[in-house]
Parts: C-alpha cells; sequence; structure tokens
C-alpha cells in the first residue's frame, strides 16, 4: 500500500482528519481498504497502488450506467464543447426538466441543483413557504444529508434549530400517527426515504400501508408527502420510487445517480406546490451547470433501454443467492437486507461489525469492493460475469474468514 | 429573439416561474435579456438567438480565467479521462489542498464541496463544533447563500430558526461592538464578505478598522472569524482577500473562481479549528469529484501566472474610466462602486433600477452583457481590445438613453 500510504500522510497534514464525510476509509472501514483511487471504468475500479477491484459501491450511489460510459461521457463533452456555465442555462435544461415531467408520475415540474441534500432542503423550505407551517416529521436515523437541518449525527448545529424537524418510526403507522396529530395544524410535510436504508441498520423495504398512510395524513393535513429518492431514485424504478406502491408525492429528491456521476440534483414537484416554488430563493453559481443535464438525458435514456432496474435486481439477486450458499456451506450467519440492487449484507451477532470489517478486507484483497455497514450499488454496468468472479472472490474471503 | 421565445414557453410549463435563483432573467432585468445561452469561449457568450456578448458577469463569477479555457479544460479533461469519481477521492485533492495550504496565508488545511453555501455553511458548524456557542453575527443584507440558515429572502424558513443568527452592519464598528456585546459568552462566530457586496446596494470596500476590530473581538470571545470570499476570491487577491488589510480569519469560504466554473467549493482554516472540523460529519455526493480539483490547480497557475488580481484591476479600472468619461459627456449621473476588477454600475436617482435596466438593455443590443444592480465581474480573458469594443457599445448606449 505504498502510494496510499504515502498520500495517506501528506492528507493527514492538510486536510482535518486525513479525510472527510462518508469517503473517510479511516475510521471503521476495513484497515484493507485504500483511501485513494486513480482509475474507473465500467464497473470497475484501481486504487492508487495499481490495485483493482470490481465495485459493489458505484461511488456511493452515483455510478449507475459504468464508469467512463462512453455514451454519457460523449453528451456530457459534447454540451461541455459547446458552453457548460454562462450567464443563464443552456437549453438543455428546459429538455431535461421536460424529459423528466414525462418520466415521473407525480412530476409537473422540475427544478436543478448540485448536492442531494441541495433536493431534500428545497422541497423542506417549498412545503413550508406553501403551507406557512413550520414542521416537517423525519423518520429516527434517516439520512437525508449533512446540512444543519438534517444533521443529528454530529457537532456545530444547536438542538433547538431542530425544534420543528420532529421524530416518527419509519414503517410504523403508529409512530406516524401519533406525530402527526402532536403537530395538528402546523405540519408542513413529512419527508421519507424511497424504503429503510439508514447505515448500520438492516435494510427495511417500505410497508404499503405505511406509505398510504403517510398519503392519507399530508392529504388531511394539507401538508407536502416528501420523497429523498437521492439514494434510491432510478434503481428501483424509473418512475418515483414508491410508485409501485401506488403512492405519489408531492415533491422527490434526486440526486446521485440522476447523471451517472457528473454532479446534479432535481426537485420535482406537482402542480399544487408550482406557486410556492416560485416563492422561494433557492439557487446556487453551478447549479445551472449543461454538461451534467446532458449526461441526465444520456442516462436516462441508457437505464430506459435496458430497463436499468430490472437489470440491477436481478444481477443482484443473482449475488444474493450466491452469498447465501457461500455462507450457509462456509457455516456464517448472514443477514441480507433490502432491494437486491441495494444490498447491504451483515454478519449474525456482529453488533460492531467487526465481522463484516474483516470478511470485506478479505474480499478487497480479492478483488472485490464491498461495504460492511452502508447499502451497497448494483449498475449496469456489472455482468453475469462480474457477479460471477464476485462470487469466486467471496467464496475465497468466506474461506479465510474461517 | 425567437429561440428564446420558444424556450421560455417551454421553460414555463416545465419549471416554476419559467426559471428559478439567481440566473432568471424574468424578475426586473432587462427585456432585451436572453434567457439561454449556447455558446461561451474566452470572454464571449453567445445566446440561442446567435447574438454575441462581451461578457461582464462571468455566470456571476464562476469564469475567471475565461469560458473554455483551453489549459484549465485540458486539465479537467485530463483527469477525467483517468478518473472523476470513485469510492475515495483522486490524489488531486491531496495536491489542491496543499496548494491553497501554500498559497493562502491563514490556511493549515483544506476541504472541499460543492456549493459556496456548503463552504459558508461548513464554516459556521465547525465555528459552532470549536465552541459550543450558539450565536454567529451575520452583517445585516449580506448574502452567504440561499440555504436555511442564510435566507432572509424569502418564505420557506420559520424566522425563529434564525435566532442565532444575529445581525451588525458591515463597516460599522459601533454596530459591531452593540451586535457582540450582546451576545457575549454566547458567540461562535462572525461571519464577514470580504467586502459590503449586497446586490441592488452601492458597493463598499472593507474599512480597515472594521477589520481589525472583528479580529479583536473574534480573539477576545475566542470566536471564529469566518471570511466569506466564494464571490471575491482570488479577484482581489491571490491570498484571502482581506490579506491586504493586514487581518487573517480563522476560516474562510470559497467557491465560484476557484476552478473557473467547474464546480467546487472549498473551506480553509486554520490549526485552532482543525480537530473541531473533524467533529462534524458533512459531505456530499459529487464533493470528491477529481476533475473540477485538477481545474482549480491549473486555474490557479493561470492567476498566479499573470498575476489575475491585478490584471482583472488594470481591465476594470479602463472600464471604469471610460464609463465616467461618457456618463459625463452624455449627462448622466452614474455611480462606479467597489473595486475595479468587480465593479458595480449604478444611475443616480434611480432608486427602482429604471435607468440602469434601459441603459443594460441598450448595451445588450450593442453586444455587451452588464448588469444593472448586481456587481459585475472582470476576467483575466478580457482584454484592453474587449475594453475598446466595450466602450463603443457603451457610448452608443448612453447616446440612445437620451
Amino acid at each position: 500500500m505504498e502510494r496510499d500510504s504515502e498520500l495517506k500522510d501528506r492528507a493527514a497534514r492538510v486536510i482535518p482528519g486525513g479525510m472527510y464525510g462518508h469517503m473517510s476509509v479511516l475510521k471503521r472501514m476495513p484497515p484493507e481498504y485504500p483511501q485513494f483511487f486513480e482509475r474507473a471504468e465500467g464497473c470497475h475500479l484501481w486504487d492508487v497502488n495499481g490495485n483493482e477491484y470490481i465495485d459493489y459501491m458505484c461511488s456511493y450511489g452515483p455510478m449507475i450506467a459504468g464508469y467512463a460510459n462512453p455514451r454519457i461521457c460523449a453528451a456530457a463533452d459534447a454540451q461541455r464543447a459547446q458552453m457548460d456555465i454562462a450567464n443563464g442555462p443552456a437549453p438543455v435544461i428546459v429538455d431535461l426538466a421536460e424529459r423528466l415531467v414525462d418520466q415521473v408520475s407525480h412530476a409537473e415540474w422540475a427544478m436543478f441543483a448540485k448536492n442531494g441534500n441541495d433536493a431534500t432542503t428545497i422541497c423542506v423550505m417549498c412545503a413550508r413557504a406553501r403551507s406557512d407551517k413550520p414542521v416537517i416529521l423525519v423518520a429516527k436515523g434517516a439520512y437525508h444529508g449533512a446540512q444543519p437541518w438534517a444533521n443529528y449525527m454530529s457537532k456545530g448545529t444547536p438542538t433547538d434549530e431542530h425544534q420543528y424537524f420532529q421524530p416518527y418510526e419509519f414503517n410504523n403507522v403508529t409512530s406516524l400517527d401519533e406525530a402527526a396529530s402532536k403537530v395538528h395544524g402546523r405540519l408542513a410535510g413529512i419527508i421519507v426515504s424511497a424504503f429503510r436504508h439508514d447505515a448500520g441498520h438492516h435494510q427495511e423495504l417500505t410497508d404499503p400501508k405505511f406509505a398510504h398512510r403517510v398519503r392519507e395524513i399530508c392529504d388531511h393535513e394539507e401538508a407536502a408527502l416528501i420523497l429523498d429518492d437521492v439514494r434510491a431514485g432510478l434503481r428501483l424504478s424509473l418512475d418515483a420510487s414508491w410508485s409501485a406502491l401506488g403512492v405519489n408525492p408531492d415533491l422527490s429528491a434526486w440526486g446521485k445517480g440522476i447523471a451517472n456521476g457528473e454532479p446534479l440534483a432535481a426537485v420535482l414537484g406537482n402542480e399544487l406546490y408550482r406557486e410556492a416554488m416560485t416563492k422561494i430563493f433557492v439557487t446556487g453559481s453551478f447549479w445551472y451547470q449543461a454538461a451534467p443535464m446532458a449526461a441526465a438525458i444520456e442516462t436516462l435514456d441508457v437505464l430506459n433501454e435496458v430497463n436499468g432496474p430490472q437489470l440491477m435486481e436481478r444481477l443482484g439477486q443473482q449475488l444474493r443467492d450466491g452469498l447465501y450458499e457461500q455462507a450457509q456451506r462456509h457455516g456464517h450467519g448472514i443477514i441480507q437486507s433490502g432491494p437486491p440492487q441495494m444490498p447491504t449484507l451483515m454478519f449474525e451477532d456482529d453488533p460492531r461489525a467487526e465481522t463484516g470489517i474483516a470478511f470485506c478486507g478479505l474480499a478487497a484483497k480479492e478483488g472485490v469492493y464491498l461495504h460492511p455497514w452502508h447499502n451497497m450499488f448494483l449498475s449496469t454496468a456489472h455482468t453475469e460475469d462480474d457477479i460471477g468472479r464476485t462470487l469466486e472472490a467471496t467464496d475465497e474471503a468466506f474461506r479465510k474468514l474461517g
């Protein structure tokens, strides 16, 4: 790990803690994991020591159709060659807004930003602007970004700035009803994730009864149903992730995979929230950047052509079935949760993920990049052959885990 | 304006209000202004109707060394061809952090984000995390982003969420002292702009006495001096913008021009704030993107080689002198404020900017893109010849203004 070590030493001097946020491997990640990468193609990554990995994190989601996807890169590059930023957007902003309005059932308008947390924040502001009410219900433990209103995991924000963000338990109708009734008349919105994908926990698919109840409460209270589809968007469905449950949000937040790694987030909304959106001033220097919008249109084309969600589900199921068989054979109790295209793999009786960390470290040595406590991500660039080679590596990792 | 009109009509259906944020021309901008652009090169823009402009907005700041700057594009493209995003950053993140620590006097570490408002928000969180105190002093009317804590200009955030963000008057020591003494013992930080560049107002350079007083109060209260250099960074100085005043911030926020339009923001800090930074969890899906970091290093090279701030100041002064002479000759009272490299041009007795709007509309017809109430931006891509051609256009605009 020579080059990675040298870079880590240099980083320790000029970056607090050596690295920040979810990309730091210094906290609890397997010690074998590299911090720095130098090449990415398809579903393959190369670290700065020259090791190759089949990647199951996809940059924590953004890569959905393959690193350096030739079609998507060509679309972004062609737009960049014409114009990326200017004193106003390029026409592609209209093309993309129309495209999303066509594709996503609840959407009658779109706007664009950079971070997933820009999108969730805009949804919160829009809900409050329409209703002139302050309270947003947020599921305990859910991640909607690290900006102050959504940041319960670290220092830096006085707790009374969270006074209007009230908790409920995801998938628990009783808890939801109680939380909503406590703030009756003051509820601006309920924010939900596509499913429960909190890091460090087994994932839980959304109970349709819960989803319908969220919709009922929002209708009754004239509050916004805000779907945070930043992480799951375009992996579960080509529509919003709750569409399969028959529940439409009022506002949805998108990011990560929407432009296959080019920096783009989006807010989609229905007619009820159009006027409120014009009453909040939200903007950013780079929000009108054209190249990521061109990449997004091409990403949508690619995902539609191959039915991306279905393909990723099938590949994820192949991986899941193989891991299950191996764990049984090697005598390890594993718990696989969540949709196959965004799988979480944890070990039984492993509250500190120590076995998971050891297993992932062994898999990394065999050329497979997994995650011991965060949901992983499939992409349309993964192939059956990649899954096969992955299973050879995990078989070896299970064997060495003993 | 056929193509622009057609796009505006389409946008009106799928984007609330037709466009959002600072890039909407629908609110108070000259009616001659196009909403959509299709090409950008050097300091020249082409709108979708094929009209060419010499641009004095530089995408509201990000463009600092010319649209499609060949060296900067080549650096970004080379990094993109290797790797842009992965499960960890590329080595360029360390190179850039080291480079900024070398170049900016107060900086002993760096971290990166996407929006300017990510950077100002991180500074606020870091100040609060170190001090365990809640209050941040913010100059009345200053812009530090449109996220909830800094958003006083629109609906969407209950006013009591601003309880800990207390106002003072920029450049007014008495007001600052009063604001600070009111929150004695509870002050986490004072956020300042490089100078007073509030939209719709004449700009005011920073009074050195005021700057030194901010530093004294922060030292006395063990609070962070947070310099918001997002808008002015690298245009006034190759160091932090307050360096010429002999005042170092503890934390500085950067964005806009730092990567010549590639999406990047940065937080720089001194040793006092390093540990606090490790205690806040802040991150974003695209914050580790490598291509904008490669662009930033090349942008710093370009600006250092030509002494960008000095060059932009000289060009801005040439423009200012010419406009002054023309206004005198045509019998118009104009007020030019701010540093020449970020000039604001307003008309006397024009509280609603009606004359300014008319003048900018006339200049646009002559091929020059100005702004009637927001500060403008020079770049190193502007030449004396561009300024000369601009002055021919403005002479004609003054003549037609009557």
